[in-house]
Formats: structure tokens, sequence, C-alpha cells
């Protein structure tokens, strides 16, 4: 009884989708699987190049698709990547959450 | 008299970078100028697969040059152009504000 019942935590897998190099819509077709599935949020991450189109998942499916969900955090980061010959670079990364 | 007596406007004219096809560290230079010149917040603009190079600004300027600026704030919208052939196409765009 009272104030103490909790809700369930949301589990540690959350649904996140990781754009590569393949069109964007097959990407959106993966944001609009997760919300369809019931999933309250959706992370959209990408590095380097992979970040333009990982804006535009997101704006397609906000957009066009998951008219209910709104951008509810974005967050930049860097990442020490290994490079072939041994040697490691610096890049980019982003991370977009929709949320409905 | 009295309470009439506001602060100045921060001025329409915001110390903005617009992100295109050059290196990164043109841009991050020109971030850098304006944090010298005594901005508290400066954004960084970019449409398209401009996008990840305006990250790679933001990052590099805030980890190797302005270390104590922090991301204040990042938008990303859609905004539809003329193509050349008179149709309009959407393109993604992001706003990333730097500030210290």
């Amino acid at each position: 009884m009272g104030s103490g019942q909790k809700e369930a935590a949301p589990g540690p897998a959350e649904n996140t989708i990781f754009v590569g190099k393949k069109p964007p819509m097959n990407y959106v077709l993966a944001v609009v699987t997760q919300f369809n599935n019931g999933a309250r949020s959706v992370k959209i991450k990408a590095r380097g190049s992979a970040i333009s189109r990982a804006v535009d998942v997101a704006e397609i499916s906000r957009n066009r698709f998951v008219t209910g969900a709104r951008v509810d955090a974005i967050v930049i980061s860097s990442e020490e990547l290994p490079n072939e010959d041994g040697t490691r670079s610096k890049v980019s990364s982003i991370e977009i959450t929709l949320a409905r």
C-alpha cells in the first residue's frame, strides 16, 4: 500500500537503430517497426559520414510515418577507433532519441 | 521609473557559422575566432551531407580549442529547397549551439 509502487524499468536493451551506408528508408522502416511494436522511444545512432543520414532518418520518420513522435534528445560525442594500420582516429558520433 | 529597464537584446545577427564543403578546420578556425572575439555562444549550421562535418567542427572546437565550451543545444529540422529543374526537395538541417 501507499506510494511505494514503482513502474517497471524500461530494460537495458533499448530500441536502438544503427545507421550505416544503406539507403535511409531501410532505417526509417526499422524505426517505424519499433514504434509499431509498442516502443515509446527509439534511439538512432551513427558515426562519421553516416551522421547526415541519421538526421534524415529521424526527420523522415517523425514527419511522415510516426507523426506523434518528437525529438527527445540529441547527443554528439567523439569516439576513438583503431585504423587498419594500427593508428587511432577520432570520429564524431550522434545519438538521436525519438519519443512519443 | 521603477522596473522598466531592460537588458540590451543580443542583436539579430548572432555568431553563426555555416558549414559547407570546405575542410573542417576552416570552420573550426571561424568558431574559435568568434569565441576569442568575446562571443559567449556560437551557432554551427549545416544542411544535407555537410551535417556530419558540422558535428566534426563542434567536437573539434570544444575538445581541442575552446575547452570551456559545451554543447548548449542541438536542433534538427527539414527545409524544402528548389532544385534546378523547378521541383522541390526536402533536406535535413542541423543547428548546434556551443556556449561557454
